[in-house]
């Protein structure tokens, strides 16, 4: 494990920090589970605390009915162990590679969730539909290309993170707070891992009606744009009025 | 805040009539999330006390297990806060456009119910196919035209009531509760909150069972107008016999 | 309210039988609610007591929460109510005509499950396609033609009950216990409530995974005669080996 | 009832081992139930103890509310009840012809889950789509032959265990552990019957996420063979690193 000196003192700011990060990190997994996002371990969150660059995230494989703040994993952003005694999610390098890549971004969370999960199959972004989509995500949710044989064998989870970053390519991350890995399953990400959660269930709210609305109709169009930025607008930006203050509501 | 003399004086008629609107909009918008109707925060109640023209609906963006009776906001049919110290829900303006086109309705839902929405965005009516459809509503759930772009971006809310007016036209509203609002979700409505949560609920049910319908047969028969009439009339108007009473049952 | 002289005296077994049969029916429309089939009242239950001729019935438009044994209503099997002060369902006179004509069954249900109304809203029998079909249902569970509108107007529930008969014709009552009424919705029965609510959940089952076979595959074949007998007759007639006895298993 | 010597001396180490496996099945039948794989009675479990050859099975036609340690059924491999009052699961012969066919196998599990039996009802194999799929089974779900109506006549359960051998043929039974049986439905097996209900979770969990892929993209692919290879290698095998050991993760 490698050494932190910021975790060695009870008294600091940030040990305090981390303490909270591991509780929001171990509130937003149990989270997953309560909006039935996951079958037993297939999902993971993580947060990050950006003045020490520390990382938590949920450990491998472990029951969520085993979860504690306690169990969570401090990893730094190379992806070295700092404290906790449990090995880290196995898909904490594609966490990572994201926190490194959006400065923006404070929580990550990857599921196999039903809907979703099944876009990522069929290798098709979901499309922006209706306003339920609008209010969260700034545009169609966009599915990566396939990895290349290379990018699996070597560094699988490092490169799951690459092509992510690849296929958002020059836009702001925060608009569009998710993707779908091909033949693989969403991601999404936020402010802080709650917000990161609730991106991931808005995912899976709209993957289920976007299949739901092409069958009714396959020649649907797309949301018009003014009612996309209408209604994205009204809830994130400087002119937000949804909720009880001005600031983007989660 | 505008004041409004009636909420005043605490042994008025009027301040007791408020008192038990906001438990009863309270109570139909937690009955939404126990129908499954809203994910987060996305559903909102109100109602109204026409001798007062006041109209009680939930404030905006607040947690179902944070609502209260306490917390309802009271505005008057202009959407001017007269009680609360929370905003009101940011579709005040739409149900308040209802209120005033339609003086027989006390009670206006909106959700994103998922089969219903799906319709929405979908831009298609939901069919009128059987007699459970046929219980609650006189034919075909009408789904709007598009908004303009005009439309979209000034007075939004005010123009998503207006269009919704304009698509029933001439017809009574309580004869078909409900409508489709494109690429947005569903509206319903009711003689009071309890009724407009349980016309929410029934656009939901049918909405499902309409799209298997099709999925079995893509060639189905809108029903009979023989058995709209019987199951229709069987349940409202003057020679209603389902329930216990010869009023119509909600 | 017509007299009953069976239902005057306590010492009587009929009194007894009758309000035991109180019980059963009111358990077996809670079991309705349980087993998800139905939303709001939409769904009653009803069982016979062969020797007097009394039917015992949930009464119309009542809340599943304030059911109870005594609030059961019981009337003879030409409807008159006998015994309860509510209205029995709406639904009554369709019960009478299946148990005029079956001897042999003790329980009817009825109710707008989700899969199965889809079905009588497309108009087509449900195919049997699998073992879990064939378990219950000797074939495909058939769909009754359209009521004529003369049938529909005047004694509508009557002839609800008719046309169920007249599809049924010469087979034999328990063979398939259950058909479905275009445009309308589910009936099941069984030799007693329990049975009757019994087959409407496996109704419901092999209706949502025959859409989802033919999703699958839209030229799917009939189950193999062979393994339709085999499934039906391990668990009904003479040679039943499932269960813990050689009877009939619910 | 067959004597069996190891389960008359209370202080064996077989006896032992036969009352921790009864626990075992039992609790496995109760997380069928509670992860919504069974209606009513419609699924059981079983373990080996191969030291002796016992098997433990559920009995036969119990409602999961009534069963526990104490009422599982002990067979041995010919199928002769050793222990228990009641029949075993009408099953069971399918059952013993896995495990004599697979010594590596521990638990078996038989359902009518409604995604995997829709696919078996539809006579197709389960498609490798994605990760998830991948992380437990290496290719496709097979989907047997139908059985020959001789096949069907006589001794229909072993025949089934037969016809699900011949398919799997010479491949590793745990690469692909479990196998949907055409018009009838899932089996799946493990390590024990802990591991055998896992597997059928997923087999629920893909058989959803690929139709509703198909739904999406009519023409989608297999999943590519490298991440095939990844994801199974990753949890399964001498290089496995998901989990918090370096075995075998359920």
């Amino acid at each position: 494990m490698a050494e932190h000196a910021v975790l060695n003192n009870p008294r600091s700011a940030h040990f305090e920090r981390i303490r909270q990060l591991r509780h929001q990190v171990w509130q937003a997994n149990m989270d997953l589970e309560r909006h039935h996002l996951v079958t037993f371990t297939w999902g993971n969150v993580s947060a990050i605390d950006r003045e020490s660059g520390l990382v938590v995230i949920k450990p491998s494989g472990v029951a969520y009915s085993e979860l504690s703040a306690e169990n969570m994993v401090v990893v730094d952003l190379e992806g070295n162990v700092v404290e906790g005694s449990l090995k880290p999610s196995s898909d904490t390098a594609t966490h990572l590679v994201l926190y490194r890549a959006y400065p923006e971004i404070g929580g990550v969370v990857h599921t196999h969730s039903s809907h979703a999960t099944s876009w990522a199959q069929a290798g098709k972004p979901i499309p922006a539909l209706g306003t339920t989509h609008a209010d969260y995500f700034y545009g169609d949710i966009p599915c990566t290309r396939a990895l290349s044989n290379e990018e699996i064998k070597d560094d699988y989870e490092y490169n799951t993170g690459k092509v992510i970053v690849e296929t958002i390519g020059d836009n702001e991350a925060t608009a569009i707070p998710g993707i779908i890995v091909k033949e693989h399953g969403p991601f999404s990400w936020g402010k802080d891992a709650a917000q990161a959660v609730h991106n991931a269930v808005v995912m899976e709210v709209v993957a289920d009606m976007a299949l739901q609305t092409l069958q009714i109709n396959s020649n649907v169009d797309h949301i018009n744009q003014a009612l996309l930025d209408k209604h994205y607008l009204r809830k994130h930006g400087a002119n937000a009025y949804y909720g009880q203050s001005s600031s983007n509501k989660k």
